[in-house]
């Protein structure tokens, strides 16, 4: 039967131009050792996670302050939750918000592993515990980890790998240097092609302070790893793992209010492909190294409020490296909505634009695809001011969609009160082939709700990361 | 500044094995003219709405039953609604449920258009309603568009083609046999490599009826096209469109509520890229040409309930063919959800693993990763029973994930009661490397809420087609 009108896909045998993903290895660099928080040691080592020797697959960071170490944590909201992050969460509601270590490994996610993997994360605790001096509490240890899921945990040498960092075995390297800092934020790399590290200073009512954290993220399987990876044949699971140190003293209450604050507007404002891991933490520590004054939302609104906003600033510091090292990534775009009616919505709607697989081709494709960005925005339910009202619509007459180079130059319009511009190709092609921009929604006065996100596209080479194709 | 641990990622030069897409034209075929509802005219016509000769671009269907018509529609839930659907909407409304006339162009969307886009889709629901004698409403048809976004229709020229379909026209070509059907279904396509259009027969009560329909969807920008698509350069935004026809009679009411059943378990149980589009629309008419008996929720609760499971079952076979069609798309793959507390929750969970990237690539790539189905699964919020309880948790120890054939051989278990099986990974390729296939998921008796969602795979070719990186 004849079909003379069937439109005709182009046949796969034309071949596809990849785009080079830009390398990453300028966002590593060194800090100086100044810039670190006092009152922390900190080591990274190869236990034997990962196969391949001299590779950091753990991680140990201890609190040596004099101070009370208070701690805070943002877990996965995954129903299947990992073993560490049930541990943990144990831990700090019995201490009431305290603890003094994190240990971290990468290479096995000990997820979905039963009874089993529930003792191994136990025994990465108790034998972090032993590396404290005198203990206030029964485990005063947070773990952490990231790999494969659904295999135990080769918990014999991880332990192993722990007590090299007893006070008396002659391969402790605990340190509070650059060098250390680095060791133990190189553990907490999977598939990351740069390890995740920065420091910031700030001042408080006369007080210096610092905060120096790690992450990581990024990495599923990788068909044709190099000879470090290749433990990750299957089912590797990406994660988004991070660890923050300050040497303010915060009450355990205030800490985690900050913390809550900070990663809504940092690392639950990052999408790469909008996939949520079941081991996703977020860990602070606050040990009072560089001062005993308590910073609290109720004693002192002023101090924790400035403590606050340095920690989300530089928990988006850190957020963004992931999206830097997404995989596939050749493009790190801001969007930010504004005009909306509360917060909630604006960061919905930043979170749908960020997360459409629509809008991160077209990015890819250095495409100014208004129609993609409004129908992102469109799809996303408003909430309700309250019960009894519907909630609000957005007017459509008054949305527009601004282009915005990050180099300072000027924004391109491409819809203005609902009315599509006539945009200048050439521009934004200009714009677009930057590596960074920003993507700007403005709902045209709804309210003062404002909310950032940060996204990378989706190239062929995010399809050929996570679709292993055996060809 | 020597890294040593960093991972490479490969080089962009290797060469990408992009997979073909299989060939859907088998998918499309004759129709024998008794299989379609008595009492409907239609066509396909050239409007000139596409740039190139011969391409239908405008469908006309009238009900030509001597009973009233009733309709019902299912529109987006898209803040941003194209003209189209407004008109639509408003005139069913005042109706009561009853409309005649379908009217449908494809090529230009008619959205973002202001207040020129509403002046033209009531022209084209003006005209159309010319077209039936003994008018009972001020409107009595219904309009659809699909194809660019942000320009407004050649207005003359669809009123034009409306009109060379005047009883009193030469040109005229409504009809009722298969071709009249197939010229209609055409007449829906932007990117759509087949016509969709389907029939099928039921008898309820002693009495045989029809259900027949054609739906489009699929295509956005498409760097490469055949020379029937060159007006689609830019922006062209995919649209599900669906018209369904019955000569059955049904309440107005009850109309409504069967397509909104039977779209929830069809239209909205598909995945292609999980866009929602600004001109969604589902259209139903039943103008009772095979029997004037009333089929109504409470008159005929029996009668109403088997109508319903028919127009169901009908639906999810027109929205699968979207599926099937879906954008560079190589598997067609079923994902049912069991063992939920509802059915709400199973149908987001079944969502969530439909649109997630990480399970869309593992799909292309023919991985039986189990582990991002858990993922996707965990990520979903369940919902309350009431509203003085939290939300139920999936217990993990009793979720099982399957792979199921579709060719009637052994399922293989990769997950039994949230243990991973160590899989036969030969018997998972063999699975896999079909095109069609089954994801389980089995909660493990949390209720009986059971959902299916269709969805298809995440390839290079999608990144192609939608990332338009021009090289």
């Amino acid at each position: 039967m004849s079909a003379p009108f069937i439109f005709k896909r182009f046949s796969s045998t034309i071949p596809i131009h990849s785009k080079p993903t830009p390398s990453k290895a300028h966002l590593h660099f060194p800090l100086p050792s100044s810039s670190f928080p006092k009152g922390y040691v900190l080591t990274g080592i190869h236990a034997g996670v990962k196969k391949v020797a001299g590779v950091p697959d753990l991680a140990v960071i201890l609190s040596t302050s004099s101070q009370p170490t208070s701690a805070a944590a943002c877990f996965t909201r995954n129903a299947f939750k990992a073993a560490p992050v049930i541990v943990s969460n144990e831990i700090l509601k019995k201490n009431g918000g305290y603890a003094r270590g994190v240990v971290v490994n990468s290479g096995c996610a000990n997820a979905v592993t039963g009874k089993q993997g529930m003792e191994d994360a136990w025994a990465m605790v108790r034998e972090t515990d032993a590396l404290l001096p005198s203990k206030k509490f029964e485990h005063e240890t947070l773990v952490m980890s990231t790999g494969v899921i659904g295999q135990n945990l080769p918990i014999s040498k991880i332990v192993e790998g722990i007590r090299s960092q007893a006070e008396s075995s002659s391969t402790r390297s605990l340190a509070s240097d650059f060098s250390a800092w680095e060791r133990a934020a190189k553990a907490f790399m999977t598939t990351d092609t740069f390890p995740k590290l920065r420091s910031r200073t700030f001042t408080i009512d006369g007080v210096e302070y610092k905060l120096a954290g790690m992450d990581k993220g990024a990495g599923m399987i990788h068909p044709d790893m190099g000879p470090a990876g290749t433990e990750f044949k299957k089912q590797l699971h990406a994660t988004l793992l991070g660890c923050i140190l300050t040497d303010a003293a915060v009450s355990p209450r205030s800490l985690q209010s900050a913390l809550t604050y900070a990663v809504d507007r940092s690392f639950n404002s990052i999408s790469v492909d909008g996939d949520m891991s079941t081991n996703d933490s977020i860990y602070v520590l606050a040990n009072g190294a560089a001062s005993s004054s308590i910073i609290d939302e109720d004693a002192t609104p002023q101090a924790y409020e400035a403590f606050k906003q340095e920690l989300t600033t530089f928990a988006a510091d850190l957020a963004k490296l992931v999206v830097r090292d997404g995989e596939g990534a050749t493009k790190f775009v801001t969007v930010t909505v504004k005009g909306a009616p509360s917060y909630k919505d604006a960061h919905s709607i930043a979170s749908r634009i960020s997360t459409s697989a629509l809008v991160k081709t077209a990015l890819y494709g250095e495409d100014a695809n208004w129609g993609r960005i409004l129908a992102a925005t469109g799809s996303v339910p408003l909430s309700p001011t309250n019960a009894n009202t519907p909630p609000p619509v957005i007017d459509t007459t008054k949305v527009c969609v601004t282009i915005v180079p990050a180099d300072g130059t000027a924004p391109l319009p491409v819809l203005v009160n609902g009315e599509p511009e006539n945009v200048d190709e050439d521009r934004a092609k200009e714009i677009m082939t930057q590596e960074d921009f920003e993507l700007l929604v403005d709902l045209g006065g709804m309210g003062d709700g404002e909310a950032q996100y940060w996204t990378c596209d989706f190239s062929y080479e995010y399809v050929r990361i996570n679709g292993d194709y055996r060809s």
